[in-house]
């Protein structure tokens, strides 16, 4: 099948299924997640196999799936996302009539997307990008991820069952493998209305490069993952020094390491640098060595850790021999605050268990910390209340460096939600207005769409006087159903 | 005063207003409208003398400013705007509690905004796009429109009056004057965040590359106009032949053709196009020639009309001698369909009292147009209700290639209020999923931010347990006060 013909197919698909209700594209969510979980025990070993990933975690991963694209389901069945808003006409204003406006979010049409390495289920074939552009009204041309590549086509074949299943087109879903040519192909499709990504900073930007090279430029949401930096404030570490340093070696060493939101970085006051280390040397003894994804990410970490080992600013915590290192071992390293803001090398963020702690004098050195930090999924600050009183300046240049602040926990563990904002500044995203978790990512595959004075019987449902949805909508800029 | 020094005053600027209360920024914006008002008759005449357009026209357009200024107040200090929404901590969820969640739309920052020439004021100083941005939470830096440099300053000055008066930092607005280099030199300082653009497509694209170019890509929100076509459908022409021709050429003419929203392109049903044709010079007669905007602009109109004059698929319906183009006559020229599908400048639009009438053969015809036809601001259909029942599949390839689709009247008269959508697909902007005319063009301006386990004492208003500000927020999905 060529690309011309896939494309062809999915926009005969979006021009019949933008149309269809709510409820139908819900069912279709819902038929996606039944055949997902019927089909449990074949995929999870198959997804355990490509991952190296333990049973348990994709277990849970399936289970976090299917209840992605029944959060989605729910989303279109209750209907009020599309943000419908209302100025009806006014025929007597003067000194001209006002015509009858209605606008909604429409779906942008063909959607690319690209899977992850690291979540074989929920960031991938039927992940969250996957479900949440169909959700909105898009077909999906999915490109699916060399590493697990027969867990992707079996997810896909679920796919495909399920619009079998509720009389859809196939086009709606196409599963394409090959290389990096062949994902180009998909994104320079004239077709190609946006693209979503979850992977490498150079994967993301070749990508975002290239479709704003299109002759029509489309959007790339592409999440590149950050060092989601941790801020540890004197009194908090004092009091709860072990407990902290457990909660960030099993964050940090969660997965061997390779998630998005792995806190790749940890600010820790000089004063308690010592016996910090210590701490965290002490949790390093539980945590054994896991296999990596798959070898090329093993290599990819063992290299950026020599380039790191060459550094004469770091002092090694705790790194491995090679061999071990290519068995996704963890490696630790300290720097001094001094040293790490002259370099933004130190910002980069190694895929694996990998973390610096920047040892500072001073909670004002933050302050210039906060400045030079490029964007992150998120920013963590381990403080007690009064700590944070005196540092609200700091918490405010903080918040523009990062999609999501945590205050307690760990940045690891993306609850899928309404609320959610998984997404950043560059270079953590290229797409900051965007989130590829939660409800929310739903938007990012719709427009905004006005009808004006368009006869009542050919709206949208969700647009039409009576609000046959009976959905929240805006009627003159206000909140009714 | 250097580009460095402005983005530093702006940045200190936005830490700092980014939390004021929404009913503090509405104040000020109301103030700029109070100021801009006090000031109309010193500032409408510069307008007048600066732009050559009528003072009717520059009057109206003053209060349409205000009253746009006033839309985005009422819409901050009401507050709904940032789509709160909040995920309450569930600390007994089995097997793992979730944390409190709390998502809300922040300002991005500091956003560069570059006029409009054919707006002096509702698209330039005081405009749609830097009020909104100001709305949002942002600062500006506004690059002036070189043709009408005096109102500017006025109007730049009526923002820094409003500013002292409220005593909000000088640095929330800047007023940059320059050519092309300056221009350039915001887009690409580091701590712009974004760009709000009106004007020709080489000049939004040219932004857009730029700002893509960045180490730190940022958003452009360039809208470069579009054609606007109208689809006349045979028996609503035959019954309303003059009305419809009297409207056609009124929207083409206003302003001198100067509109984003000038219909460009008309389609006429063979079978009447001789008719519409007589009837379309018929009210030709009445249209005074006007001098456009400024001296490049009536040369850049003459030149493509004499591109347009060597191509011989086009028979000449009107066009003046180079004399009168340059003092803004209005040319219209006749193709046939077959020829207009065959080349993609047939789509082009002339910035002017230019359009072009497309004689189709049959309404089936108009399905292939739809679906070689660019990405358009607006899309209007003259048709009778029965005629529309029979093309359902038009209409609906129609809406993929546009921002608004009108069943009644003309595209020009854009209305600023919460449904309007004033936007659409490439390359008609840069940003489909933005509009840049009305409540929603505030969106623009801002990302999801979420605090995860924020200390109540430190979250903002909105998304605080009693919802101090009583606006309309999602808790855990469900839309509620």
């Amino acid at each position: 099948m060529n690309t011309n013909s896939i494309f062809q197919a999915a926009q005969e698909a979006f021009l019949f299924y933008k149309n269809l209700s709510g409820k139908e594209k819900g069912d279709f969510l819902e038929k996606i997640a039944e055949i997902l979980e019927s089909r449990r025990e074949e995929i999870v070993p198959l997804a355990v196999r490509e991952s190296n990933l333990p049973e348990g975690r994709i277990q849970g991963e399936l289970g976090r799936t299917t209840g992605q694209i029944r959060l989605f389901a729910n989303l279109v069945k209750e209907g009020s996302w599309v943000e419908a808003s209302i100025d009806p006409s006014l025929p007597d204003r003067s000194p001209l009539p006002r015509a009858d406006i209605r606008r909604f979010l429409s779906p942008l049409g063909p959607v690319v997307v690209f899977g992850a390495s690291n979540f074989p289920l929920a960031f991938s074939t039927a992940g969250g990008d996957t479900i949440s552009a169909l959700a909105a009204g898009c077909p999906v041309i999915y490109k699916a991820h060399p590493a697990h590549l027969e867990t992707s086509r079996r997810v896909a074949n679920c796919i495909q069952q399920a619009l079998i299943a509720c009389s859809l087109p196939s086009g709606l879903f196409t599963h394409v493998e090959g290389g990096i040519a062949e994902g180009q192909a998909l994104v320079q499709h004239p077709l190609a209305k946006a693209v979503a990504f979850t992977g490498s900073q150079a994967g993301g930007m070749a990508l975002f490069q290239l479709a704003n090279q299109r002759k029509e430029p489309i959007p790339v949401f592409a999440e590149m993952g950050s060092v989601n930096p941790i801020f540890c404030f004197p009194n908090k570490l004092s009091k709860e020094r072990e407990a902290l340093a457990k909660a960030f070696i099993a964050s940090l060493t969660l997965g061997v390491g390779q998630f998005c939101t792995n806190p790749g970085l940890i600010f820790v006051p000089a004063s308690q640098a010592k016996a910090f280390e210590a701490s965290l040397v002490a949790e390093l003894q539980g945590i054994a060595t896991a296999p990596m994804l798959h070898p090329g990410i093993a290599q990819a970490y063992y290299d950026a850790i020599q380039v790191m080992e060459a550094q004469e600013e770091l002092r090694w915590i705790k790194v491995s021999d090679p061999k071990h290192l290519l068995n996704g071992s963890t490696a630790l390293a300290e720097i001094q605050v001094a040293d790490w803001l002259k370099d933004k090398q130190f910002q980069k963020e190694v895929f694996g268990a990998f973390a610096l702690m920047v040892v500072y004098q001073d909670v004002a050195d933050l302050v210039e910390v906060a400045k030079q930090l490029q964007g992150q999924l998120t920013i963590t600050l381990w403080a007690e209340p009064e700590e944070l009183q005196s540092q609200l300046y700091l918490i405010n240049l903080l918040e523009e460096k990062c999609g999501r602040i945590l205050f307690k926990g760990v940045p690891t563990g993306v609850e899928v939600g309404h609320a959610m904002q998984h997404g950043g500044p560059f270079p953590s995203t290229t797409a900051v207005q965007s989130t590829s978790v939660g409800a929310y990512a739903i938007k990012r595959f719709a427009r905004p769409l006005a009808f004006q004075d368009m006869p009542h019987s050919l709206l949208p449902d969700a647009l039409q006087d009576h609000n046959p949805l009976g959905i929240w909508r805006q009627v003159n800029g206000i909140v009714t159903k």
